[in-house]
């Protein structure tokens, strides 16, 4: 406590009155300020209709050759990003499903979800935000001692869709054209790597060829069964939630009574990876609950 | 290449048909659900406004508890702030001006900029994405052994202003937001920290009183100044472009004459960062180039 | 065709020398202001949703005193009203439905209409704009040599709808809202009208009464059942469309025979007006092709 | 009052049990459909910017056709857009400035108005409603005893404008889009007209042609100075408000005095009309208040 003569007690006065006159105009400017809240518009989500962030990698064909990515696919690669967009769902409950292939992921949040009163702002950007830092975070548990050389970018936006019908024929249009992609990206980099030829030479060779000439290429002059190639790789990446009851055991110890150890069984919800066709009836004839009745 | 004898030569045939058969409906189906693109709506910011692009940390209350945060201010956390808005700039020319304080960090975009077309979701996605992933790259630099606990979160959203008053005020919304909290917070854990107060009796001391007030508890109790606590606290951090004229000596060799050695000036820009009162109007007088003329 | 010697040959040129310039002038004058086009937001309506565009009447509570409408409803201006959604509904084939009450109407657009390119400020504007229009032109069908004192207003808003349940719950609401203002309206004006009450006394009687009240009131004290009053009152207005087959004569003249007269039957299609229930299951099933289905 | 027996009050009260029962579930209803209210999204338009509405006749070349109105320009036809433009503007206070030319309309609502809360479907539905109701309104007082044959429509857009060059620019737009229109569509009915070509002939001589070779037709051929045509034609009409300052005379009665007439002088707002060009600097430095500060 600091000693104050009269004189200190008139100083102290005196700049607590000056304090105080700065304050109420460092509060009015605050209020005088505070008008630019109203520029901000609102973008609430339609209600009723399931909402889409998809992500896509920035500049990632330079991303890849920087890293030394595989070609055509990259399995760390691949990995690093299911990581990430499992660590988006498992920070999001109302996620449904997400589905992911080469640099992009989609998100898809239920038709009723609240999160973030369906503030596409909002959505967008949390989903962009955590799954850029969890590619950063999770880098070395993929690609081990070797080095990220720089923070990656992804973009993104929001697309709702009205219908199950709908939302269906989103996912199943980017698994074609993961298929339609990768199709293409194995027997380039084939003739490339196996075949000896130069990159522009391979894309000359597959200018004007439909699928059947490219399985026929591989298969004839590479003996590769493009079928056979990995699922992962040809039908891209799907997160569901996956209920799992386990039985634990649990001490229990009831008032006046010695304890014991009793088995209880408990439902948890963890995400599950698919490598399976999401466009046929199949998927979603096992998986009931992933979409809402339409007529609701 | 492979020997395929008259029946392989059959089965090649069929395979090959069968493919096709494969090919031509997968690539009608590509097309069959190209449709859902039509549900992208576009969200085009207007034209002729500054965009700002605001990010705020998810949950950063408990993410500060769990990484033994410094109170009231971390200097390590404030400086991973600026290092990641840094990035965000270096990779965006058109961002003209940002500014930081606590967990929040504004981007502002030139009226004239026409990055990703002005697309509102672009914008703030990739401004989300690349803050996020720097600052999970740039954590080392400033928390040195410390591990990152898992990856941190950041939503943004986007709001435009059309005048250079507007755009100011925005500003100084912010740093008066800055000043408030900040004040708020350095006398309660002063009293807390040297006070030997607990943080309830902390909060019922400064329950209602004025900023003058928390200046005199200050400074009679603590001797304290409030005026001379770091500015970067009290003012938060504004990142601009500076130009640099820089004379290097280049080697110049031409034709059929022995190389010399020349002195050449050249102009760079780099972000410079500044922890000044940005609501009064001397900032802006010199610094002129950062806004535009309102009347174009 | 003038005469024009030397002097005016060389004054036409001048002048079309003068013209040149200031042709290119106005013409680069267009095209140096057609940025301004880019100021212009799209506002698409999401796709395979119901788009639904409301009116109201601006301050009709004060058109209608001014034009002495009946109370509790004037069936001429019901009429009216009626009149002007028809006219609204013929111009424009992608209304499936309309629905009107009092000084207000809906009209639901189908989920796969493109019309206008499914652009809402379109959409409202020739909805709001015709439908004024027709109220003005049909007056005198309605109000006879009563005079219109001046033009009257309304306003619209467009809403989305994504399924079947919803756009039915939309118009249950509206239907809903009929009902408990016209039961409200009827026993006040029964009370005033009847019953010798001043609008004060009226509404203080009706503070704080159920519907079941009011009904008590009407048929005790005035020996009226509400559940006979007109359904035009209780159940407002509903435009569909209604298939009609016409057998209708037609001269036929083959070529080298003589003409004769055949029956040709055709299809037309017209609107009908209906005043029932739309909050039950009957009116959808009786008209089962006004809803799409939900899963398309 | 009636008079009940005994059954009579069983009827009653069951009556009034099963009301109740009707009530409640009806109240219920409307809550229950209730929720389709938030599926109305927010239009809001950005603060500080300049709102216009634009309004277009729909199909009205058909309409002119249908109602015989003169060519190039039909002054009767223009009259009647202006007076219904005005009647919008009387009803507004908050349109500062309104351009129209042919069968368009623009309004400007001042950059502060928060008429509708800047709702923008509010505020084109309201301006298309009031200009189309308008439109039938006053038609007899323009085309008299020529009848309308039917309802018209016109549709709207709205776009918002940041800074005062934007706005300028945008009425010089539709400025220079009424010169280029009408030099045009004057020459070429002084074509059809006086020089007996059809309209197909016409055409034809004016492909290709600039702004000077169709006032040298006009001048050489016709002796017609488009120049010295009709204000309204070459430059449309805009709307703006007048300060009128009047002098009335007033009958004023002190108490316990004898009445006198005073001379009073009192300020009114009316809108009043010019044909004169926008695109320059006099007609705005004429008004100095129609356009706000920019940077507010």
């Amino acid at each position: 406590m600091r000693l104050v003569g009269r004189s200190g007690w008139i100083c102290s006065n005196l700049k607590n009155t000056l304090a105080r006159i700065f304050t109420s105009s460092s509060r009015m400017a605050k209020s005088k300020f505070e008008y630019v809240r109203n520029f901000e518009t609102d973008d609430t989500c339609l209600k009723n209709c399931y909402i889409v962030v998809r992500l896509d990698g920035r500049n990632f064909h330079k991303f890849a050759e920087q890293h030394n990515f595989l070609k055509p696919n990259d399995d760390r690669a691949l990995g690093l990003m299911t990581c990430s967009a499992r660590s988006v769902m498992e920070d999001l409950d109302d996620i449904i499903i997400s589905y992911g292939q080469s640099d992009e992921f989609s998100f898809v949040f239920k038709r009723t979800s609240n999160w973030f009163k369906r503030r596409a702002s909002k959505l967008m950007t949390h989903v962009a935000s955590q799954f850029s830092s969890s590619y950063v975070f999770y880098w070395k548990d993929y690609f081990g001692d070797q080095p990220l050389l720089y923070p990656p970018g992804f973009d993104g936006r929001v697309v709702l869709y009205p219908s199950n019908r709908n939302l269906r024929d989103y996912l199943s249009w980017r698994q074609a054209d993961c298929h339609v992609n990768n199709l293409y990206n194995t027997v380039f980099w084939t003739l490339v790597q196996k075949g000896g030829l130069t990159t522009t030479q391979a894309e000359d060779r597959l200018k004007g060829t439909l699928a059947s000439d490219k399985n026929e290429i591989m298969f004839s002059e590479f003996d590769i069964n493009y079928n056979k190639e990995p699922l992962v790789h040809r039908k891209g990446t799907t997160l569901i939630w996956e209920k799992l009851e386990e039985t634990v055991t649990k001490s229990v110890k009831l008032p006046n009574e010695a304890g014991e150890e009793v088995l209880v069984t408990r439902t948890r919800r963890r995400v599950s990876a698919h490598h399976c066709d999401v466009i046929g009836n199949q998927f979603w004839e096992e998986h009931p609950n992933i979409l809402e009745d339409d007529n609701c």
